[in-house]
């Protein structure tokens, strides 16, 4: 896996919970577990090795810290985890482009994913010390995730992210944003030059063939287009 | 969400994973669960209720059956869920694409989510009876998910796959096999036209424009590719 991922508990209460964290984190890959302030009692708790199975080498390795601040010093970006959409609102980011982003921006970096306390989350103070707040998106019923799946769902999509499936780019493979203005500049002063873009639909196609770029599979809509634009440049270069 | 979804166990065994399966649910708006014979005592151990949280609803409502069978009546798809590759190696499909596929070809179906006991998974009849093995893909040490952490990262992705966030298309958007291999052939006919395909290059180019069209986000090699097509296309043009 391309760089290395902490997932750091603040201060956790139920033992159940952080051997199924444990788990998780052994299921993915993910061995770096730091422990700020858990309950008393909890590290010594049966339940912990119960829940934990073949990840319980996970929570034996892991590092127990008094402050976020001491569980963070050596990490280059943090993701704080959650549901609240409050005083950082809009700042936020949902789950897969978060890990996504990490993947691309940060792909030999060192990033932890902060879960705060099953009852009360992270606290303000606690949310500043994260580089990104990240938000997983459920149903408006009942968002309240359960600490262990919360970290499971991160754990997957971190897996998921940093495997690199056949056929898909790697984080250093990805177009920049400039590349693809760049691109973008071009194909319009080649369709300008062959006249596809007209005053009617410029705008519309201007944005549509943006987003095709940028977006994950291609529409029927994008074929249609860009067989329209390939007769117009047929027309353009006359019989052959 | 489109289509239904209806998640089924099969022989659960322990009421803390039940309850945690429940939550999950209601937290991705999943409301159907249906559970073939569970242990005994099992229907009324308050450990349900207590991790179930608001999602006790969901396990109020399931539907206790006999057999898979009856489970499956009024089903269209069935995924059986599994960490095996065994006797149908090969035919088994990761959650992501399942899932995706599911969304892409039965927008409106009924779909069930089949997991297995929590020492043994589900038996070679069961398998049988599901129409697609589904496998959640983890790290190679210990691949065993928890019950309830393989039905959290369903729900999660089955909910992904159905909001249809911004700017990504919807299933009936997705260009068909045919609408790619139209305009590949397109294109190559144009390439031809103007220069851009030689006799060194061409399966490698044909081979690269066809995966660009069928993968998720732009390479800088795409990118670069793309502008080199522009090129030829303005030097066939002439002077503007």
């Amino acid at each position: 896996m391309a760089g290395r991922t902490t997932v750091v508990l603040v201060q956790p209460m139920f033992a159940p919970n952080v051997g199924s964290v444990a788990r998780v984190m052994a299921n993915f890959g993910l061995p770096r577990l730091v422990l700020v302030s858990p309950a008393a009692g909890l590290m010594d708790d049966p339940a912990v090795k119960h829940l934990a199975r073949a990840g319980f080498d996970v929570f034996r390795d892991a590092r127990v810290v008094e402050s976020l601040e001491e569980a963070l010093a050596d990490v280059d970006l943090a993701l704080g985890f959650t549901a609240r959409t409050g005083k950082r609102r809009g700042e936020d980011l949902e789950l897969r482009p978060a890990v996504n982003k990490v993947a691309c921006e940060l792909p030999d970096g060192h990033v932890a994913a902060v879960f705060g306390r099953e009852d009360d989350g992270l606290s303000t103070e606690e949310m500043a010390r994260c580089h990104w707040l990240v938000r997983i998106p459920t149903g408006p019923t009942f968002s309240s995730l359960n600490l262990a799946q919360a970290v499971a769902l991160f754990a997957y999509e971190r897996f998921e992210s940093t495997r690199a499936p056949l056929g898909e780019p790697t984080a250093d493979m990805v177009a920049s944003s400039q590349d693809v203005d760049g691109f973008q500049h071009h194909l319009e002063a080649v369709l300008d030059r062959v006249g596809f873009l007209q005053e009617h639909n410029r705008d519309r196609m201007v944005l549509h063939l943006r987003k095709m770029l940028t977006r994950r599979v291609p529409t029927r809509r994008d074929v249609h287009i860009l067989r329209g634009i390939l007769k117009k440049v047929q027309n353009a270069l006359g019989p052959t």
